[in-house]
């Protein structure tokens, strides 16, 4: 019909009054009752269902970047809930707005360096592990020219390594999809430590982020993909804050021990 | 140890050097292979796994809010991406902060009027079905009187009928989940169609709101919970976005036709 | 031209390739150099620019509401800052997100109230003292029967008094704007305090909603016109956070406090 | 008092039971009556008052940017309103979400150029145009030699100038604030015409973040900057979104001229 123009085209989904489709499906018969909502999510950016092995590793992405503590995120949700408790909505996407180039953000960033760095090499076989080495000492020399960091190396927390991190390498070898993204980190981290000398363990970002391009998420998708799971966290935390609220304590504990203006005049 | 403060007390997840705990478990070990996200987040706001009939309904409510087109959530996401493209989280945001009291808000909205409906007949066997009539009618009945929409029923665009709606109820009867919230539902839906004769089908946000609070998701958490599915949908509405933009022409298009100000002037 | 329809219609502003107009004026040459923010700000939602008495008011209480220390919006500007601070416009975002029922809202929702109170008695000569006594006796009873707080009224650090509010009070008069919103709030107090036995004096989010409706501001855009005033302050703790960041630092602390999960095993 | 810490440190705001500070200022009587909203804003990123030039100039960039019709970031805004209409606050954080690399922006992006660029020859006498000139001849070419497009250039509507352009250096040369950031923008525009064959005026962003950093706004607080008068805009369009909404219409007509899914099939 010549009303349907193409520019307004989406694969996502469609409704008319009697059906509606997500990812070219019907939804009732089709997706529900039939998907969880991760083979949903993978199936609308890959455009094909998961495998098992497929769906394991994602889930253990998902959840190995939920929540992480009363990180800024979580403290952002809940002294947004503070203010407005009845706009939920609003709590969750301050929560989420902070997921840039410091925190969530570098699972995108270490997935588009590792499918950059290996479309640069695209005739090379990356099974063979002799044959990624030297596409990481590129990558990596590369970026330190650049002036700029490495993405998915270092946290500042856990410095001495990232307990996500073997865990996930280790379902990845189980479920036969320790590929050439995954392994090229691997190398990416020990170039890195002989070119500065200083151990960069991998982040948890950033092996979650290897293992979603790995199983076919474009990198682009990356990003916003994990925010999936960071939006489970933030819904736990608005429960807790609910219930056993730190916003307004928080605040008044910050405003007493503040050194400025009429606080330290008066104090 | 004394600094460890009970208002900064959380049950949802902390990190130490070499620990992350998640819902009181060790991240590595009991959650990542163990948990699809779905369960993780049932856990996190129940405190308990859900059971494989509960993870199934819990599933097919997300997958039915994940995505309905292009809804004014996935423009306002595809419109901020076009302004913003390199900070994906403010697109993923901007899509989120519309689901208020006219969409997917009514999930919680139906949720907290069922569970509220509910209480105030403590005593009362809700497995029987001619109890539960009197419970809809009272609630119906002091909705109306308070000049208050009843929760969960009518859809601007499926007028005779969400498609979600019985394959949710088919699927909750399929896994011995059809509770009293469910049935409640039905019977407001009924009774609100006696009371006005005018028939409001549920939709599917009502029916999967029901389905939450049945499965012992706390009503205040439906709302910011079914906020999980909508992210996976915006993902792909951006992924989409960055292949086959809609962006630019859309506001072209709004710009040419607008009749107002200097457009009109120099159309 | 049939092309240009009503619906797309805008008041607010358009542009076309060699003219800008908003407020239906030219933008080069009618605005710029002409108006200050403030003065376009309110004739944009009032359709006429402010004399300059109601500038001074305007601008008076847009000032008063700009910044209160390091509340819950600025933490949560400065925290999604740590995580992004490549994208300002998501921190600032996070800022304004809790402007809800709890906080800056209420300048909103005193507005309304306000207004709706004054509606109801139409006729009424406004400028005497001795009308307006009942309309404030009737407005508490109603809201109090209702169950609900009267907006506008008491402030968890300000409990004897808000510093705003008489000063702003002053300016009024001063201007020859104490007109029957403002008079009303003050009965309202006093109202308040007579029914309940408790003193709740006017705070500065009440006094700057019954301000923003007397020189004719609609009750609904008062809550988003003094998120202007908020954003002027959120980017000053932008700038702040940038030199002097306390993101992480607060967020180590919280987290090393905290009483939950792995924390408190490790403490 | 040792209690006040220095990391907690805020020169914005503070506030006890009886006083609040601004700026360091006793705000209801050093700033309410006293400051704009334009004068405070400036008076807290520069720390200092603005003199009258600066002001007005300060003004003709603030107004300048304020609005452009149903540009994406106001429809992003009125869709989010359709959703939540209830949360105002969420409606206007949506609208600023996509002000990133494309749009407003590019007003931080050309400041954070200028000033570099000028950092780069600090002995130079930048009131000597001809020392001007070699300073963008080296910004432009190695913009261009790193593959990045010069910032403050071109824009997708207004193709032969930008009509906010030269009025504002106008007010600029007649309030004598016509300086080297401002002529320096000239000359890029000059050099890279030169350079590429194809002419692109400078575009109300970049004059308007040339103009910012010349009266002393810190290059990375012109982005945010410039939100203050984004968010006056869009107070403007939820009042016209109350009143008069295309939220619904504009999501009818986009759906049922949409190409994809079910649309098309039962079209």
């Amino acid at each position: 019909m010549a009303e349907h123009e193409d520019w307004l085209r989406t694969e996502v989904g469609a409704a008319t009054p009697d059906r509606i489709t997500v990812a070219g499906r019907d939804l009732p018969t089709e997706i529900m009752g039939e998907l969880s909502l991760t083979e949903l999510a993978f199936l609308l950016v890959t455009r094909r269902e998961p495998s098992p092995a497929e769906r394991r590793l994602v889930d253990a992405v998902l959840v190995s970047l939920a929540d992480h503590g009363l990180t800024p995120s979580a403290l952002a949700a809940r002294l947004t809930y503070t203010g407005a408790p009845e706009a939920t909505q609003a709590a969750i996407a301050a929560g989420l707005l902070g997921a840039g180039s410091v925190f969530l953000g570098p699972a995108g960033d270490t997935a588009q360096f590792l499918v950059e760095a290996l479309a640069r090499h695209d005739g090379v076989d990356v099974s063979d592990p002799a044959a990624l080495r030297p596409i990481a000492e590129e990558a990596v020399t590369a970026r330190r020219a650049a002036g700029l960091r490495v993405p998915g190396l270092g946290h500042p927390l856990h410095r001495a390594g990232d307990p996500r991190v073997p865990r996930l390498y280790d379902i990845a070898r189980a479920e036969g999809l320790l590929g050439p993204h995954l392994r090229l980190l691997e190398l990416v981290a020990e170039v890195h430590a002989e070119q500065t000398g200083r151990e960069l363990p991998i982040n948890g970002a950033g092996a979650g982020g290897a293992a979603m391009v790995e199983v076919g998420v474009p990198p682009g998708s990356v990003r916003p993909f994990v925010l999936i799971a960071r939006t489970a966290g933030l819904v736990a935390h608005l429960a807790e804050e609910a219930e056993h609220p730190l916003g307004v304590p928080l605040w008044q504990e910050v405003e007493r021990r503040s050194a400025g203006g009429a606080g330290a005049e008066s104090g």
